[in-house]
């Protein structure tokens, strides 16, 4: 809800909107039988006290409009309509219908911040902040680029260019072979992973997630047809000899897996590791889904290189975006596999939303073939060790007794546990909103209660600091209680 | 597969055909057990001589990486694996599985010949020729803006900002009313229907489609899990009281249409049965997905109300989107409805792609806010009933008794009917294409044969007489046969 009442307006405020309000109702934007939202959080909306809200409400009750009803809240009345034979469609049942659960409910409020007031610091949302962007390369790129190209519906596996400059800077900077044939240009992983699923996989079938992993937090793998199964992240990575142990028990066809700095731990398979999770997966013949969004964010020299490069076999279809290398709006991300799989990808990508926006795909071509984008992955890796540091040094200053943390040598998550196990995680993720910070808690990605993830490229360095401050706060008045 | 062999290298075509596909085989992109493309398909991929993929098969199979399997084809073989004992993911299954079923064939044909060669003149994609698009308006809007917008994840329902803008359009092209709250940017229609049918229903609902329609070439609407039923278009559109009939027979929840200058048809159901579709829909409480992509590209100035112009109720999920009157290319669409139903809707949207790209964003919001918008929308007017008058006089000239078809008033589809009743749509569409002509078979769209639409936005406006010559004779040698 974007409308704001004007707090110069004569009208007085809980008129304004008790006039909103009505019209919302009377659009069918609320309609009859539904639930408006509570006082509470449209006083939130329209940053009002409460008690204007309540006025508000009270003048669509003497018009009609809408009534109390104990346990349910304020309802828009039926009898708005001239008709009284008329139905409304049941909306309320369709709401709660169809395939797709809901988001877990604090990701829904992680989410509806995206857009953070200026006051509140947020490591919540898995993404650069400005200040890590590389703006001067995009306004080069913006003002030598001419709309000259085909503004119109793409080939089903995206912009022809774009798949061949991405199948160049994967040679070059991930030691992947892979043609443009073998690629799909999707919006940023989030929509590879739902593709995989919605695509080569049926009810019943069994597969295997990291725990703690991103994916946990996608409703996809609760869903009712899958068998979801966890193999557990350590400081090296999950333990291959899990993935047999599961295979054995349960034949899972399919693993997910973010090897290398990740999310949220922050760590990485090590190289042994790695290649055993290749041989266990040859000799059972289990697919491997390789989320890589942030091998080229490793801090040292030392180059991180997916199990995707060691695949020779088809073994692994291998995902990666923009989206932590360049920026999250611009919702470029890929697969890349064998072709008959891309094939079938492409064809249900097409049916869903016929392909990605053109624009975006010039933009992301040009900026990967820039001469200065290596200079930008340089600037970007000094730029998180940076925050890194940062964000080390002041959990060090204020929790150093209270926490325990790996420090990541890449990527864009510090990942961190309490040593006090009594913290209801739920009150104190609330409690720090309050206080001006966001972070994800650990159970939203799979861990137990008293974890939580820190995305350190999110908030601006010179507020780094004082997050973590807001933070130990919180946590502190949370151990108390 | 984009690659294709240098004509001008020493290294003969074969040669380099054979090198290219080994290496797609050693990377796994063609893993063992695959079946390679037909001789025939990369004869057509690579543009040579059929001959020259049987020297480039002969090659691989003296080396041992591929083998021909009788009634299979051409097969990748198991024992180029150093290790026999490995076994490779079981990709064909996995291609064959997953909840979406496969476009069909005719149209994956079509989708392949989205950028079409020169030669081909292109009826097939409901999309604009680039002579009808705003160039000039477009590359104003590129000049004058900065990139200093917010580049991070949008708002889940989209960039507010646009939002508030299509509010205003809405109002002033469209007489509707619905706040920026109540509005969701999808990628395109597409992806509006398929959010509305995976997050709304669930597997045994009842639901209607018009007959023909473009919503029953999409897959989604025969898989499974839905009861999908018809309402025949006639010349003024449905009959509402087919909608009682398959109410009372199958409950149906809910009905999708297109109700001005229908895809395929052109036709426009008249206001009066527009208002009966309504009255009938509110007296049985069945939801109206209202798909409104052409409402202001009527030809004179008759103006178009929808369906959700006339709706106080929230009855109706209304569908719109800038492909048809600005660009497919950018893949903005958007569905406005009951303020509950958007919300579950972007909360879906974000777990499936974590919203839009910003780039395409923006782009809209200038071209709809510039003050040549309105001058645009008029001379696209005129730009499409000039097409259509050239596409009606090459019919009457070329086909005039063999053909019947309705003039369209509006919208960018023209459909018609051969007089020749034993005509068969796959052997005339394939000789179609070979004469360099391509049209939507009107099977595809749920008719029964005979019947095919014609685009004609699609083609530059000096081609349309000569690709309605090539069609012509197509068919006047299929009527012979």
């Amino acid at each position: 809800m974007e409308w704001k009442p004007d707090k110069v307006n004569d009208l007085p405020l809980y008129k304004q909107i008790s006039n909103y309000l009505e019209s919302c109702i009377l659009n069918g934007e609320w309609p009859s039988g539904s639930r408006l939202p509570s006082e509470r959080n449209l006083a939130k909306t329209f940053r009002v006290n409460r008690s204007t809200i309540n006025s508000a409400f009270e003048e669509l009750k003497s018009s009609g409009l809408v009534q109390s009803i104990v346990g349910v809240g304020t309802v828009v009345s039926k009898n708005v309509w001239e008709n009284d034979q008329n139905r409304t469609p049941n909306w309320d049942r369709f709401v709660k219908e169809g395939f797709y659960l809901s988001n877990n409910p604090i990701n829904q409020m992680i989410y509806q911040l995206i857009q953070t007031e200026e006051k509140i610091i947020n490591f919540g949302i898995g993404e650069l902040h400005a200040d890590l962007l590389p703006m001067k390369l995009m306004e080069n790129v913006h003002r030598s680029m001419k709309l000259d190209g085909d503004l119109g519906y793409q080939h089903i596996q995206g912009n022809i260019k774009l798949r061949e400059v991405i199948s160049t800077h994967m040679k070059q900077y991930r030691n992947i072979t892979a043609s443009a044939s073998s690629i799909l240009i999707t919006s940023g992983a989030q929509q590879a992973i739902h593709l995989i699923i919605q695509c080569l996989l049926c009810p019943g079938d069994s597969v295997a997630n990291e725990n703690p992993s991103y994916a946990y937090s996608l409703p996809i793998f609760h869903s009712d047809g899958l068998n979801t199964h966890f193999l557990d992240v350590q400081d090296e990575g999950i333990d291959p000899e899990q993935i047999i142990d599961l295979y054995k028990k349960h034949r899972i066809k399919m693993i997910f897996l973010n090897p290398i700095h990740q999310n949220p731990t922050g760590t990485t398979l090590n190289l042994e590791r790695r290649k055993k999770v290749m041989e266990i997966c040859n000799k059972y013949g289990i697919a491997i889904i390789e989320d890589d969004p942030y091998s080229l964010l490793t801090y040292d020299d030392e180059k991180m290189y997916s199990l995707k490069s060691m695949d020779t076999n088809g073994l692994v279809l291998y995902i990666s975006s923009l989206s932590k290398i360049i920026s999250s709006g611009l919702r470029i991300g890929w697969i890349s596999g064998p072709q008959p799989v891309i094939q079938r990808l492409a064809d249900v990508k097409q049916q869903i939303d016929f392909g990605h926006s053109n624009f975006s795909q010039w933009y992301a071509t040009a900026l990967l073939e820039s001469p200065y984008f290596n200079e930008h992955i340089i600037e970007l890796r000094r730029g998180l060790k940076n925050k890194r540091d940062l964000i080390v040094e002041a959990f060090k200053h204020e929790l150093h007794q209270d926490i325990r943390f790996i420090v990541p040598n890449g990527g864009i998550h510090l990942w961190c546990e309490s040593n006090h196990k009594t913290i209801n995680d739920q009150l104190l993720f609330n409690d720090a909103i309050k206080r001006g910070v966001i972070f994800a808690p650990g159970n939203t990605l799979g861990s137990q209660h008293n974890f939580f993830r820190f995305t350190y490229s999110r908030p601006e360095m010179n507020t780094i600091a004082n997050g973590i401050h807001r933070f130990a706060e919180a946590l502190k008045a949370s151990i108390k209680k």
